[in-house]
């Protein structure tokens, strides 16, 4: 008989998430009701926005409750449907949980197109690649030939979202920590520089990096790093606030910047975003994304990790900085594809 | 012999300025030059930003050097002029020093409506005004019914900011310092409550004074008020950063907002401005205000002292809160007017 898994969250983590924060517990399969659909999750996309939720802070939904199935996103396939809207086959976004199964009366469908590959749906045309595109054409919005520095450069959102600074025109300058990521964001994804923020001299080196100092700012990380992009901000920088992962799991109080002051003297914008807003554009974006790649313009990695029971430690990479791409963990077999 | 006085910048100020600081010259009365003309100085402008020049900071333009005249926005009377554009008895703002006399080669003149008095064109349609004016229509952009706060609501900037959220049809919520201000506030500004920030309870009484949230924040202050504001800011906030005074005497680090996460959790938008980048569209604003203020809608206050011996005094007044509407310092006699 198939069982399903799922994680509930047991304590909120101080700090880093350790064992006992959360519980891989097995379930009877739901069977979808009247107008329900019953999915087999295929990946889950793990993202630096899943720690604050297990947090009890004032945040832009409600914190996931202690005793309750972990929120986040998957993307799966129907495989029963009382709902007739969708049918066995159709590939969907529905649960929004760490689960293997989920049963959910809607769901988005996934517009797949069948010269790429599922994971491209999971990460460059889901919500990583979208957060990345709003965030720069929406929010950043940067005009060719200005200095654009991305943080997390190699990382999900941010390798997008440097690409599309590189399309737009500019001069875009990756932040990341070793060499690895750094080599990777030149080489594979054509930026400018990449600055080693593991190197220890940040502040230089993003200087060195950016003769003409910095316009915009795609802002993922936050910390010491934002403290020395702050620092070489140019009249009227535009900061796209779309992360702070280095203070997601502070234990004590989140992180602040030191170098708040330059958005006065420079005369600055510093946007939050939230890629939900943009939802009702994704089909534009994912349009021009797709073709973006089919040009060879627009390259994307995924960093995949098998199993339910990998989720926590899939997240805690992003928190490490192990990953390298979008981290997605896969729950089950893709189904056959075309 | 007329003579000329003016503060020389002696040594940089650590907190707030003292005896030493600034040192009162005698200088001879200077000789206007071809194309050039002297200015009777009557008015001095003390305005916050005036305390940041007096730092070695990166700022938005170089600090004032030590053995240098300070630098201030005056206005005056031509009493001698080599220059065709201008004549004896215009009004006009011109070299930008904390003295009695100024040569300059080029001014800005003050186009005087004497049905105004000429204190009117040091405040409200002068540059404190103009900050508020586009700080709040174009930076902050609030809609009717929002609710707006601005912080130090009986300042110079802040009680012109107030009104305009007030005449744009928002609910305005001041926040000032003492009980004589939060009066003020509300019986001669009209706006709909005041937060005295001295009483303690700056984040309490917000909230009750913000039942709906804060939609738009006009913040001139900085520190423990502006993360009170932050705490209670809606989704899509804005945030004009107009100058952040708790901090321009901090004798160590600047302060910064420790609700900064906020940015995210609300898709709030912070930026930064400044008034001089607004100065060719003065005259639009200066026209539109001006009518306000014979209709009765906006009012303005200045706090006027005698004497350029009073100038470091009246900038600390700024920074002790004893000011009550735009400082002033009052150079000389006014012209007969009109």
């Amino acid at each position: 008989m198939t069982m399903n898994r799922r994680w509930i969250l047991r304590q909120r983590p101080i700090g880093d998430i350790r064992d006992g924060d959360l519980q891989l517990v097995d379930a009877p399969l739901p069977e979808p009701g009247d107008g329900e659909i019953l999915v087999r999750n295929i990946y889950l996309m793990v993202a630096p926005t899943n720690r604050v939720w297990m947090s009890q802070i004032d945040q832009y939904m409600e914190p996931v409750a202690t005793g309750e199935v972990m929120r986040g996103g998957t993307m799966g396939v129907v495989v029963e449907s009382n709902n007739p809207d969708f049918k066995p086959g159709d590939i969907v976004e529905a649960g929004m949980a760490w689960e293997e199964y989920s049963v959910a009366k809607n769901a988005r469908r996934i517009p797949v197109e069948h010269d790429l590959p599922l994971p491209a749906f999971a990460s460059v045309l889901g919500n990583s690649g979208m957060t990345a595109y709003f965030g720069m054409l929406d929010i950043a919005r940067p005009k060719p030939g200005e200095t654009v520095v991305v943080s997390a450069a190699a990382g999900g959102v941010g390798s997008i979202a440097a690409q599309i600074g590189r399309i737009l025109g500019c001069r875009v300058v990756g932040i990341a920590g070793g060499e690895t990521k750094c080599r990777l964001v030149k080489e594979e994804f054509g930026l400018d520089a990449c600055v080693d923020y593991k190197a220890g001299n940040a502040l230089a080196d993003l200087r060195a990096a950016c003769p003409d100092g910095i316009d915009v700012d795609f802002e993922n990380v936050g910390g010491d790093t934002m403290d020395a992009v702050l620092t070489l901000i140019n009249l009227g920088a535009r900061i796209a606030l779309c992360g702070m992962i280095s203070t997601y799991n502070a234990s004590g109080d989140w992180w602040s910047p030191k170098m708040f002051r330059n958005i006065i003297m420079k005369r600055a914008r510093i946007e939050g975003f939230l890629v939900s807003d943009y939802r009702s554009r994704f089909p534009e974006a994912v349009a021009v994304m797709a073709q973006w790649i089919r040009d060879g313009q627009l390259k994307y990695k995924t960093d995949i990790v098998d199993g339910i029971e990998q989720a926590p430690a899939a997240l805690n990479r992003l928190f490490s900085g192990k990953n390298i791409g979008k981290q997605l963990v896969r729950l089950s077999p893709e189904p056959a594809f075309g």
